[in-house]
């Protein structure tokens, strides 16, 4: 083994890989570790959920990625328990690993706030895994009711998104494309006008983040493209066939894709570290934490604050906080003290659906309308990994245009009844 | 219910297809049953397993493919029983369908002749999900070894292939390219160079249906690529870390593929019609049921003969024996008389690897090489269904061809453990 300082970077994700491609000219040896052995291009979940990505397009092999670069070992793992105190970590399958840097960038996952029956029969969006299971599940819904059209009436074809942020916004419009513009081409005999999306939100507003101008804009694009919006409102319980609302109301729905709050993925309560909301662990302004300078954590996971101000959760944060880190651990070589995380605002942008998107600029300009959505389009294969993902995304993209088809529209069911394997004698 | 005759196709394959688009113009309602949503082109599910092709590119959903056929309806069902007397089938889920005409074109499934284990621990490649399936496992044999060296003594890198047809030939040569070529790439540190594919047949030839000269090739390409051969050789018993040969050789491996015998669909099993070797149906000339003139079977469920001749369970038997009784249904409509099936013989054609391959053309006339490759892409490449899946299709195989890289490199596995989904208390 060599003598070079050991930094271990648990997570694939934008705040990972942040990490690991600013130490690409450092003298330490990296070792990432993953679940999967792909990153996955998190934004763009809803399009594989809604049949309009091959879920390949979505994740990259993180292996080919590092390909060309020496100091970095992938491992595919799962990450079991941390010894802050030994400096090491378990992982369940081999280990342990012990590190002289540690990064934390695990990312987040759902948080169902307790609400029952939420985690036995909503369906989130955090993994590739999530995407293809609900893909799976909604052209499933189609393919039943066109058996028997009664399910219909029991909410088969009712399709219920709690949270109106960004993800909620993006697969309700996504769905709403695919059920009122493509499918209707390809069932002769279901009524699929009769298929419902709706979006229920705690909160008052679509959007809530962007500007009054946007918000109003997405509302009225929601609608106009026949998704029904709940307000105000908040899930009580989720059963296998319905949802119930605080207010009392009842929907028939089979389908609940939870897009609805986050919080960080377990792995910080393994720390043992002061943790604030949502599970994120609390950091210094370096985005070291405060009992252990060793560890780092960036992304979703840590309460990462720019000028005192604690950010929110996004792709943007975690890929900034991620190579603000990968720095910090080079001047730490050199005995250079650390800096404090500066976030360079590039704004935010949503898309509705086809052709309709909302861009909010750092300074507070705003675009609304095709050509946010051009944008929006345009942004997201930048952010994209590896030129061949692009080229993928952008011939999907242009062929859906064009055709306004969706080849993806596939179900690969794991739990799929293969044809039963039968031993023959030959007579 | 119109007064239309009702076809009733199962089988969404080369077969089933070629007889509902025959009948485009025939005034009769068709009804397509398919256990998936989508026809799979199987001639390249080798390649979905060696992580070259997406799963999406060959699965062509089956309800585009007939939008513009307004006689066709599509059901997704799985077939329960068949109701010979009664002119009926039986869904799994969904009600009785009543036929005037029934045909059955439920293709081949794996026969495993019995082997002890082989059910239990061998991967078929007959479904896109059995493609998907051992796609997961081969990368994931590789990343446990490359968690822990010691696994490769104990076989984790051996891969055994059933059979020296072409479905065999295929894989082993798709295999050797991905471990000794690509994957050496993207591991560091792991051996690579000790992977072993094997290729397992009770014939003393590869590619036996070939002409000799050019079983000679493939022999030698194939040992070129490093796959060994045990021919003349079969496999005794199947266990989860071994395969013992009826010679009493073991070999240590995870990975057993069983491309080494099929069987008629047992669909065939349920009509209690007489059935010849492997179970498939016994059939007129004209692809009728001896007892049962108004159910017909074709591709390789059933005993397709041209001229007296029994012919070979082949993709192009299939297309044609289908587009056949399409013509034979729309003649009944007629009362014009059955007329024997008539193969058109296109000769057959197998990969070796990359840039290898071998042609035999109907008048015995060969050829192999780098051209014999090109003209295998071609022929795949035109009869895909659908303008999207072949330009995706032919992008992977020139993106693969140009950077040596292969994107579906990505571990999607249904047993994937997600990340514990936990509710949050706030304080």
């Amino acid at each position: 083994m060599s003598k070079r300082p050991h930094v271990v970077i648990v997570g694939a994700g934008f705040g990972g890989l942040g990490v690991a491609e600013q130490l690409a000219h450092v003298p330490v040896d990296v070792t990432l570790i993953d679940r999967h052995n792909y990153h996955t291009f998190q934004p763009l979940l809803y399009q594989v959920a809604t049949s309009l990505l091959n879920a390949e397009d979505v994740g990259a092999p993180v292996r080919s990625m590092f390909r060309h670069q020496e100091n970095v070992t992938f491992r595919m793992a799962t990450v079991a328990g941390i010894d802050v105190a030994g400096r090491e970590i378990q992982l369940e399958d081999g280990g342990p690993v012990a590190y002289d840097y540690l990064v934390l960038a695990g990312g987040a996952t759902v948080n169902y706030f307790n609400t029952p029956g939420a985690a036995e029969h909503a369906f989130p969006l955090y993994t590739l895994m999530n995407a293809v299971k609900l893909r799976n599940h909604v052209l499933e819904r189609f393919e039943a009711a066109d058996r028997d059209p009664n399910l219909i009436e029991g909410g088969a074809l009712n399709f219920v998104i709690v949270g109106a942020g960004p993800t909620g916004v993006e697969t309700a419009g996504a769905l709403s494309d695919l059920f009122y513009n493509l499918l209707p081409r390809d069932y002769h005999q279901l009524a699929t006008e009769n298929a419902r999306v709706i979006i229920v939100d705690l909160g008052k507003e679509v959007l809530a983040q962007f500007k009054e101008n946007l918000r109003a804009y997405a509302k009225e694009e929601l609608e106009g493209r026949r998704v029904e919006l709940r307000l105000g409102e908040a899930v009580a319980e989720v059963g296998p066939t319905f949802v119930r609302l605080k207010s009392g109301e009842e929907i028939k729905t089979q389908t609940l894709v939870w897009a609805g709050g986050v919080r960080a993925n377990p792995l910080a309560d393994m720390l043992g570290l002061p943790q604030g909301r949502g599970g994120r662990v609390k950091l210094n302004a370096d985005l070291s934490t405060p009992d252990r300078p060793e560890i780092f954590v960036v992304g979703d996971m840590g309460e990462v604050a720019s000028d005192g101000k604690v950010l929110p959760q996004l792709g943007s944060v975690a890929m900034q906080s991620g190579e603000h880190v990968g720095r910090q651990i080079a001047r730490r070589l050199l005995d250079e003290p650390g800096q404090p995380f500066k976030y360079w605002d590039k704004g935010f942008m949503a898309t509705i659906g086809r052709g309709s998107a909302v861009v909010e600029f750092p300074n507070k300009m705003t675009l609304h309308g095709p050509l946010a959505y051009f944008a929006w389009l345009g942004v997201h294969l930048a952010l994209l990994s590896g030129v061949r993902n692009r080229i993928e995304t952008l011939w999907n993209w242009g062929w859906s245009a064009l055709t306004h088809d969706r080849a993806a529209r596939i179900i690969i069911d794991p739990k799929d009844e293969e044809a039963k394997q039968v031993n023959l004698h030959e007579a």
